[in-house]
């Protein structure tokens, strides 16, 4: 394929990307089909000459779509949003045109300086304190990492990193391995899987610290697992906040977490994926209130910041740099930005922040969050206003849980006959042993008509279900 | 922007990309300015209002294209290609409009599908052997990571696992953190900085193994260290062999050294990040003989088969699988790609590969290698009939190490005056301890006549070097 017929197949590429966003409405949100439906569609082995342009196209219909998950369809409430937007997928075809690696700064000075900046901007959306922001002087600042299980992990290698350090320098007799085997980090019960798994990886032992009745971990509860464990000999070294958990949207308390970690010469990362968004907005910045004890701090824009996965953002200050740049120098003198990441080749993935941040303009994204909150509210009410179900969880954001009341099973029986409608697409979760559906507004283009579509939905499924002799 | 705004911005960014791609020659190849010269050419804030479109694409010329390093131009000679094609921006188009995270089965069946079953393409392409193939029934397989530095942690990771669980059963009464101070883990002194990071991220040693004249490492050399360390009560555990070494394309002798990894329970991983493509040609696969007694297998079709960074795969057998499977599924029960990586979303990559090797064909795919090894030997003569310079190393594939006869010095400065015209770019290497000069043929649009003018600059300025007074 050439240039002339790349235009041509780029302008049809443009149209096909406008068509199936314009219609996925009518697409059903979740598909129905087998594991391993696909190997038997196309031939087991690669072709040996080139084939026709016309027959992928046709394929990507015939193939791909029957097996995907529409993401962006406004009937999709599963897991949390995956931003887009045309912004974003604008900038990610100038990305692949210059298709640089900037694993250093000569591989693409623009590369590297537009990431510094772009997270500068973005640290002061979120208003973080001055440490956090690299500035042309300052050591904090940022870095554009794919997913928050890589942020985590980086976060909790550099204090790894930084408590054998630390503890081998006042007690030289201690080996590495001895500091390492009494190395114990904390993360909530309700955080994400990736945190205990970035534990695994690193080799140490993660405690989970149980949590309050709003799902959330507060001062006391840490200190007494620290107190506990420091008893048995152990060293804790590292908490991972969460600010919004995967089930419920909850908040750990770091203004009561931050000032125990700091004295306890713990690393604190404050994990907020999907609420950390939110926080451009005045009303919902006190949620971060705390930050200012953390080490690290990472939310992902690719949630529900309107730029395109992947694109996670990692913010450090001070310490996390010097530490961090300090243990891999050693390895890859040329650069610093690649020893806060496990890849060393990068994306030109800060474009897409630029084209966003300027083309929606932080009054656009302050809006878009507003929009998806209020949808929620909107769902909440609706709830709350038939007696036969129960909201679950505070809803702070833009994420109800909510269930029927009575058992578990009766709730699986609904989000069975939920999912295989195909007509909306829900996940549950598990909160204080109770099975709950998750109801999250996911896509930029979910409007009031498809929540209330989508309630009428529930409660007919909810009336057919209820009527069955055995209820 | 909404969809008819989008139709016409998609439609000009189409053309911005293939301009830009017909007339890169034109651009000097790398940048002339300082670090940090982008900060002072934007607002240090995002915007509060939405800004115009015009505006944004006039700063990709003002503020980006000046600090880009031209990665495909065609007189872009430095470290390794990265990918480009046409089909794979398309793809990546539609990868972007679809927008889901496939970090399960669920969220997006054809995501999972299509990569396991274009995994089985390239390792059909490749000739691996039966136990790598996913297949229907099988129980290898392969996917896609982002960077073969991802690629490596996880095949390290894997054997640290299979190693601590191993010996753990043989001899209970050793702790977890007692054997995993004795893991040690081996690569050649010529392997890429990411494999001992991966060592250092796993918490575990890592010894280089010495190479032979052709840079290689042969299997006397491991097992002479290996030797060693056991009678001095360490435990091997892991080897990475590279095929085709970033200084110098060596190829480790894997014929020797895998039965070696075989009988000392230690896991083979490959790592052939740049020269894996190659052996889709018949005529470089005799190069992977001995893969049959690998692990894990890693190599970039983002690097030298025309897939769009970021696209790395990784095949691995039974024991692969099964262990890493069986470790981390504590964790994460839903599916088992994810336990295959280190991020747990992921794009839908594997269109890229789709769209490539369809429209290419396996005769059009190999066509490219062999040109590109054409070209290397194209430059490789223009030196060797230059008696001012040398060869340093066999070329094999689609790099030429070469230098004057003559200092380091005198060859860094033939390096800093390409560096400084920016009429091509390479990057220097060291071999046996000399200053050497790396010539890698990497953009897609190189044709002969880039060689013949590169050798023409590069004579030009050597014959103005060597007519200062001090030389």
């Amino acid at each position: 394929m050439d240039a002339a017929e790349f235009r041509r197949r780029g302008r049809e590429m443009v149209d096909f990307v406008a068509d199936y966003l314009e219609n996925i409405e009518q697409r059903p949100v979740y598909p129905d089909l087998e594991p391993g439906y696909l190997r038997s569609l196309i031939p087991t082995e690669a072709p040996l000459e080139p084939e026709n342009y016309e027959d992928i196209i046709k394929d990507v219909e015939r193939v791909i779509m029957p097996g995907v998950t529409h993401w962006h369809s406004p009937y999709f409430f599963a897991y949390f949003p995956a931003a887009s937007s045309y912004p974003a997928m604008l900038a990610d075809m100038l990305c692949g045109a210059i298709g640089c690696i900037g694993f250093s700064w000569a591989a693409s000075p623009a590369c590297t300086e537009l990431e510094t900046v772009m997270l500068d901007w973005l640290g002061k959306m979120l208003q973080l304190p001055e440490h956090f922001i690299a500035g042309t002087h300052g050591h904090g600042g940022g870095v554009i990492q794919g997913t928050a299980s890589e942020a985590t992990l980086m976060s909790l290698l550099a204090a790894r990193c930084k408590a054998i350090r630390r503890v081998h320098a006042s007690i030289p007799e201690n080996s590495e391995a001895d500091i390492l085997s009494k190395l114990v980090a904390y993360t909530s019960e309700q955080a994400h899987s990736s945190v205990e798994r970035a534990a695994l990886i690193g080799g140490v032992m993660m405690r989970k610290v149980p949590t309050d009745n709003s799902y959330a971990v507060r001062g006391d509860m840490l200190k007494k697992i620290v107190e506990e464990d420091k008893a048995a000999g152990l060293i804790p070294f590292y908490f991972c906040a969460t600010l919004g958990t995967t089930p419920s949207c909850a908040f750990d308390h770091i203004t009561e977490l931050g000032p125990l970690c700091n004295e306890e010469n713990m690393w604190m990362h404050i994990d907020a994926a999907y609420a950390g968004s939110a926080f451009i907005c005045p009303e919902f910045r006190p949620l971060l209130n705390g930050v200012e004890f953390a080490d690290s701090f990472n939310f992902n824009p690719h949630k529900w910041l309107l730029v395109n996965f992947d694109c996670s953002s990692i913010a450090k200050n001070n310490p996390f740099k010097h530490n961090l740049t300090v243990t891999v120098l050693l390895l890859c003198p040329s650069s610093v930005l690649q020893h806060w990441q496990i890849p060393l080749g990068r994306r030109f993935r800060s474009l897409k922040m630029w084209f966003v941040f300027r083309l929606y303009g932080l009054k656009g994204l302050q809006a878009h969050i507003r929009k998806q909150v209020d949808l929620a509210k909107e769902f909440e009410s609706l709830v709350r206003a038939d007696k036969r179900f129960e909201i679950c969880a505070e809803v702070i954001m833009g994420l109800v849980c909510f269930r029927l009341k009575g058992s578990n099973e009766l709730n699986q029986n609904l989000l069975k006959r939920i999912t295989e409608s195909r007509e909306i697409h829900l996940v549950p979760c598990q909160l204080s042993g109770r099975f709950v559906l998750r109801f999250a507004i996911c896509a930029r283009s979910t409007e009031s008509r498809h929540i209330q579509q989508a309630w009428r939905h529930i409660t007919q499924l909810t009336f057919e279900l209820l009527q069955e002799p055995n209820h």
